[in-house]
């Protein structure tokens, strides 16, 4: 441990412009190589990102993309880079495995609130869990930092960007688990994060694409939207961060959105609710931030207003550049600056016991396993997914499904149709040749046909349903949740087309609904009795295998 | 060095059943975990493996699946848990990135084919420089037997399962690119399989679901098919290991496919060819041999044969057993198996100057970057896709491009569509929302369009085009391939079916095809000279951004 303690240098030593890059936190991909590249308007190519890590010395990266096996080399590769030790974060409120494959994919926290509301004292010991197991995937794969949890109220059920990512639609419910959650990631020297401050529930706009406004009185906003982060935030809980919203909230500041808002970070958060740790910016490339206000303007914003993490701003470079020469302007004070790396360094000395394992083990190792060739880290990796891990994360999603109509479905004959829709075929992690929504239906004699809106919206050509035709009884499975960027946590026009029409036909069979429970809602009304459905919080091929295991009434598939 | 070395014991210290199991190649998931594995028939959960390696001592493991990251790592796990060093096998006759993404990814061999025919130095130097890079990409992320060069003669177009993966249509060209390509991947310890023997290349059936017949006399056969196997095992090649085909040889061999046949195996290509190297069977799990002689009965037969290898029997443990049993009963000597044993150690003694490797760098960098707790065989993996590769890869494709018609095409305005089909949307990984074929179209105000058969396959109802509507100019690309398991190289029927209608509607404003050049001669003579048709070898992302830049003329996507 001694000698990762040592890596991390007193931050007097640094310059103001070595302090300023240390607030800031850049976003990469997770794949090691540039020809990966996922999102080339965001992710810089290696040369790009090793000048900022290692000449600017900025002083964390979030990661997404890739494989939990790649993660675990390319933060190793990031780390070696930097002149002083990384944070490394990403979005992995829905386990590891939501982000990089191979390690554990929860359901959306929202399934644990359907079992809060059943048994509140196994919803709470879920979260713990689940907390716990987040963030010792996270270490395995050097990622020290969890974006985790949500803590919004999400009572807009149109709310296109929380949605099933919070924990539940009441403030009691939120704090509890959320609370729970970040218990058991305390475990781990990882870092969590409270977020989106003051409350991202009630909207109806994603602020990806636009600036939501809460026009909600100060009131109503302490009673719902801000227990959740006081509950976070108390010592018996402790958050390390708290990651601010781009929302404007007139109550508190009629001109500026949270995230540049210094009555709601410092007045608030620092010095009302008295949080200590690192108050974190939600992306600085976001629309509602870095086309109103400037991309580097932005951030000194930010800084001004009482952040002392900037995460992905536009241009880092320029972000450092301005927030320094701010200070010289006399915008910023020293003092400022100081006070947030002071915060980084307390956040840095927590988890570099956990950057600290791994050399602890290789010692250990080294004179047997690594003799032929063994990576030191492969035994940590190795600990993802592990069987307690993914029965905690299959228990979730049975416990919070939602079962109606005749279950089993009856066996029946003939021209079987397995109808598969989701929001885009080239876009779906949770569906691939072998997931169990494709080949459970096949073992029964369902017959494969996949839709999205990309496969059938030719205006000009147009499905029909031939008359006179054999009826084609039909499993219809429907992948759709709310999802950023989609900016709708709607049904699409074709599921609520297929559905109609299938109704209509007598060819609707069964009925399984992933994602959005707030779609179930507007199914059941028009679904007779008799017909079978099934709702499940999880997407994952897991919650497949649970939800089909069920309508059939077979365990036919092995999760 | 030394310490590798160390751990081949003299294999006359082992026991007959553990000669046996040195002679056994398993199949296995490059994935690092059980829930990930994608092929549960074929691929044995991590308990399963560990006791194969470990406790019958298996002597490789042939794997698929993963990225190249993570096939680093799951090349040191098995490596770890053998009792003797691996041969560690992957079919990448493509490229390492072909099976394990991250890797450089090139166009199947044919493409260099058709450089041959245009300028035969460079594709010679083409051929060099994919083998060399292919081997050393393989080396570093701990793979030591390239399953390639195919040496077939692809003289059959409608051939399902070889087609493309040939280097051509000839002898001569086949087998001075093979050999090119043998060579270059000499210059690294790995090994190099010449493959199917004796040449797969004139066959209209899938080996993988029936065995196909070659009813050609013995001079026909030693006249195209024999020639490119003799050219690699000439000592100026030095292929190290040949693959049997499961096919059928009347002129030969009236009752046995060559993986099982003595005359063809032992007495023509060991005794006649004077090939010294490794014979290995094919995958004994494909239908041609498991359905048609038992489980455990093929892997004795193929021994009987000559084989040295037995790759992928049904049963590993019930395969060794029952070539124990053969020797108890007589029916084969012990001479036999000791001979085949003596091949393979020579071959792994070959190939530890490549596992030696990393250990000699992680020497040097223990002392620096260690440190900081990166791992020994990063270096090395990021060796792989470096830009001579890339551009080698490109290079190929770009020069075996097939271009008709009126170039670029001419801008247009209004209801574009993109229309991409392909063979299987939940099973392309050369398709991605960030794939050019997607990407760059829609820059250039393309809506895209998907199809393959499961997006449109419901009887009962069916496209139409409703007149009176917008005519929609389409830009077509088609992805298509003669795939092994698919059955067929030819067109599908949604694909002719939509080239038609487009046609007839005067739709069709440019056709893309990539994949089979015998695709490309079937669409060719119905194609009005004015619109604009590419076809590329290539179907990965590089591919597509080659073509369409020509097509756009306009290199709007980097590559």
């Amino acid at each position: 441990m001694k000698s990762v303690a040592g890596l991390l240098p007193e931050w007097e030593s640094l310059s103001l412009a070595e302090q300023v890059a240390q607030m800031v936190v850049v976003r990469a991909s997770g794949y090691l190589f540039d020809h990966q590249i996922q999102y080339p308007a965001w992710e810089p190519p290696a040369a790009v990102l090793q000048h900022w890590l290692q000449d600017l010395g900025v002083g964390g990266v979030i990661l997404l993309g890739g494989s939990a096996g790649e993660l675990a080399l390319r933060s190793q590769q990031l780390q070696a880079w930097a002149k002083i030790p990384l944070l490394i974060a990403a979005d992995i409120e829905e386990g590891v495995g939501q982000r990089f494959s191979g390690a554990t994919w929860f359901p959306p926290p929202m399934a644990i609130g359907a079992v809060f509301r059943k048994d509140a004292c196994k919803a709470l010991e879920y979260a713990e869990q689940m907390g716990g197991i987040i963030a010792s995937e996270a270490l395995a794969i050097g990622i020290n930092w969890v974006l985790a949890p949500v803590v919004d109220v999400n009572n807009n059920p149109s709310n296109p960007v929380i949605n099933v990512r919070a924990f539940g639609e009441t403030p009691e419910e939120v704090s509890q688990l959320a609370s729970a959650f970040i218990r058991g990631a305390k475990a781990y020297p990882v870092l969590t994060t409270a977020k989106h401050f003051p409350g991202h529930g009630d909207t109806a706009v994603d602020s990806h694409l636009d600036l939501p406004v809460l026009p909600h009185s100060p009131a109503r906003l302490a009673e719902i939207e801000l227990l959740p982060f006081q509950e976070a935030i108390r010592p018996a809980s402790g958050v390390d961060a708290v990651m601010s919203a781009h929302l404007l909230i007139p109550a508190w500041d009629a001109e500026r959105p949270a995230t540049l808002s210094h009555p709601i970070l410092t007045q608030l958060l620092r010095q009302q609710l008295g949080f200590e740790g690192l108050i974190v910016t939600d992306a600085l490339v976001m629309g509602a931030i870095a086309n109103r206000y400037g991309a580097n303007e932005a951030p000194v914003l930010a800084v001004e207003a009482g952040a002392d993490i900037l995460l992905m701003p536009v241009d880092p470079t320029g972000a450092i550049q301005a927030v320094c020469d701010a200070v010289a302007q006399g915008r910023i004070s020293e003092a400022r600056i100081r006070a947030s790396v002071e915060r980084i360094w307390t956040a840095k000395r927590r988890v570099q016991q956990g950057t600290a394992q791994p050399l602890v083990e290789t010692r250990a190792i080294a004179s047997g396993v690594q003799k032929q060739g063994r990576s030191p880290f492969l035994p940590h990796l190795l600990q993802l997914a592990q069987p307690h891990a993914l029965a905690t994360a299959a228990n979730i999603v049975r416990e919070a499904l939602v079962v109606h109509g005749e279950i089993p479905l009856l066996p029946s004959q003939g021209n079987l149709r397995n109808l598969i829709v989701v929001d885009d075929a080239l876009n779906c992690d949770f569906l691939d040749k072998q997931a169990p929504a494709v080949v459970l239906p096949k073992q029964h004699g369902y017959q494969l046909q996949l839709l999205d809106p990309n496969t059938t919206l030719i205006p000009g050509w147009v499905f029909y349903h031939k008359s006179g035709l054999d009826v084609q009884p039909t499993l219809l499975q429907l992948f759709i949740r709310g999802n950023p960027f989609r900016g709708s946590a709607g049904l699409t026009p074709l599921a609520q087309d297929l559905f109609k029409k299938l109704l209509g036909n007598a060819e609707l069979q069964a009925l399984v609904i992933y994602g959005s429970p707030y779609l179930l809602e507007q199914f059941l009304p028009h679904l007779p009795p008799n017909i079978p459905c099934v709702f499940s919080y999880g997407q994952m091929p897991a919650a497949q295998a649970i939800a089909l295991e069920v309508l059939f009434g077979s365990p036919t598939l092995s999760i």
